[in-house]
């Protein structure tokens, strides 16, 4: 790699940096390439050579969040065991890169899918893209929890799934509108209450942990 | 009351009308008096003269959701007993009034919670005071069920506050942006749920539903 291209990649790298912020603490839509060049010190034509275009600053953005999101909770998560292991890993890792990151910053997604819920256009179908994927994982996790017989075999996997996200998504509201700081911990207790009841309502079966 | 005085009313009624839909679809901050007087076919100057300001005319379209609200939801629910009976009318007839009214239009709460989580001024907190109102509400009337008996002792009344509330915010989202027309089911099954728990966990405690 030339040291040019070395430094094009840390400008690009902290323009995105720079964006992410700037998303989670007053929204997507309010993400303009003036105000990321002005923020870094760069020159407004500079920050658009690199992004191309505002839409595409956004991807970019959004792209960013999921790599940090996936790194901070479904790659430790799934170095668990397979079953409720894996299952209450992922929720709280969730909460705990939470209490580092979203309730300081913002939640991107939390607020996006309110400020996008009326709207359309391409970064509408990626937020509603990486909500679905995120839905999809918690549902296969919650299943393979069913296959190892930690949860009871009538378990709702869609069920479990919303109520995941809608406590995180409580939790968030709690946290930063609200100022609660039990909030994140309120989520993770009514999860342990949710869990344990899918874990006892059918007592006749199989191996339970 | 004169004509023009019962005119200027029904002016006024119009102009919040349609201030609390627009707010409700795109957001209390995108509220503007030019595009109310627009939609509705009257001068600024008129609409500036009825409402003061844009800031009164948030405040205005405020009063009037609560006032629906607790028309909507309060008003019915105090009518039964005090106790389960009365929490489990409030919850189910919040998730009524949002099938007919929030789903379809987006909910101001909902949505200002996020817009707002990173803003100060007096919007922020005539949409805080309001949260804290309903979730007082809430509060006392679950501290009520566990007075007459019909909640387990130990029942933390913030903690189910907070559950109704994260249930009914993530059932906005789903139902909103995911288009999931069985999101209001999922929080009334979870509110079954976290009710039949909270009956069973001290199966020695007095007259129980």
């Amino acid at each position: 790699m030339s040291t040019t291209q070395s430094r094009s990649q840390l400008t690009l790298a902290a323009i995105v940096d720079t964006a992410l912020s700037m998303a989670a603490s007053d929204g997507l839509e309010s993400l303009t390439i003036g105000e990321v060049a002005k923020r870094l010190g760069l020159s407004k034509s500079g920050v658009f050579s690199r992004v191309g275009s505002r839409e595409q600053l956004q991807a970019l953005v959004l792209e960013e969040y999921d790599r940090r999101f996936v790194q901070d909770v479904l790659v430790p998560a799934l170095r668990e065991p397979r079953g409720l292991p894996r299952l209450n890993a992922l929720m709280h890792r969730w909460l705990e890169r939470a209490r580092r990151v979203e309730v300081p910053q913002g939640c991107i997604y939390c607020a996006g899918a309110f400020e996008y819920d009326d709207r359309v256009g391409p970064v509408r179908e990626l937020l509603l893209d990486g909500v679905r994927r995120w839905r999809a994982a918690l549902k296969r996790t919650v299943m393979q929890a069913v296959d190892e017989g930690h949860l009871a075999a009538d378990t709702d996997a869609e069920q479990l799934a919303f109520e995941m996200d809608a406590l995180f998504t409580g939790a968030m509201r709690d946290a930063r509108f609200l100022g609660d700081a039990r909030a994140l911990q309120r989520a993770a207790h009514t999860w342990q209450r949710l869990i344990a009841d899918r874990m006892s309502s059918s007592p006749a079966r199989g191996r339970r942990a």
